[in-house]
């Protein structure tokens, strides 16, 4: 009889469905809830549905939006396209203030390993906007690992024929961070891409 | 225009209301519930106001209770009452499969840096309790900090003139833990109470 409440259980098994929360995690945050004002509770609760019910992924992007088509795509310029892997690098690259053009969320990259090929990831709907026509440039901005690392090769092979501009994002040191620590390959690709001062 | 779209953000914000939930956190969370199921969504709203609720405290021991009085206070032998801070130590206490007593939670102990006297904690509720007759013992359970030590002395000061048994957890080393790793304070304690074997 670990914990004989059992609404308090059932609180704790749906806390423990959240990322990288186990029982203990689940465990202080319900305690929390309970400690809430009712109306927070009720609050929270309601966002939870709400924020499920009405987002959904924009037609044309597959980023998530609250509409059919996406304000980002709705009002900003189409002849950029930003290639990222998922919803939450958006978030990320948004942070960046001067990028006005559009993005495309590819929802996975290619890794043959865990069975996911090119047709399983949104690259066909990349290529359809392309041929609608007036796409001038695609920023590959997946992740800097392997599988970020082919897919981006994979969809800037197939682009290059149609005569668009691919481009990688940058790769060097970081920000802020120490040369002594940088590893290998990044201070090669640093090295490789020096430019003038 | 971080993340422009608001049911989004507002589900974030609900989430940085958990403890030691901060930004990147709550937005893990968000993503997840986004990929969720809507039903599991819905459950999981439900579960929450559901067990604010239905979650009240036991009118004898302090502890929750989907009931005015618990499981524990009506089924258990109340010759034995374990006292503790909070209602999760009741849970961890709990694990102790043969403890078959009941228990008094004391909301929080004596704490006069952060203006928490005696009469801030249900020590008065204890005291009525063991007024009513019945109790043998009194096992004091709060934590092994300074704080807790001193509420455990405060209340057993108050005990003893009635003639109540009152007994301390033992402390000495961790199962599991290495003595070279033990600091003074417990290794004294636990050579202090050494016992045969």
């Amino acid at each position: 009889m670990k914990n004989s409440i059992e609404s308090m259980d059932r609180l704790i098994n749906s806390f423990t469905k959240l990322p990288a929360v186990g029982q203990k995690t689940a465990e202080r945050y319900a305690y929390a809830v309970i400690n809430m004002d009712e109306n927070a509770v009720k609050e929270f609760a309601s966002n939870l549905v709400l924020a499920k019910q009405s987002i959904k992924y924009c037609s044309v992007c597959g980023n998530w939006s609250e509409e059919e088509v996406c304000n980002i795509c709705k009002t900003r310029n189409s002849e950029t396209i930003c290639v990222v892997k998922e919803p939450k690098d958006v978030v990320a690259m948004e942070k960046v203030r001067n990028y006005n053009g559009t993005y495309h969320v590819l929802h996975g990259v290619i890794s043959p390993l865990n069975g996911k090929g090119p047709d399983d990831i949104k690259i066909k709907e990349l290529l359809n906007r392309i041929n609608q026509g007036g796409v001038q440039e695609v920023i590959m901005a997946t992740n800097s690992d392997v599988e970020g690392e082919a897919t981006s090769m994979y969809i800037a092979r197939l682009l290059k024929p149609l005569g668009i501009k691919v481009t990688r994002l940058a790769q060097g040191i970081s920000m802020g961070s120490d040369i002594e620590y940088a590893d290998e390959v990044t201070l090669t690709k640093a090295l490789q891409d020096r430019r003038e001062i």
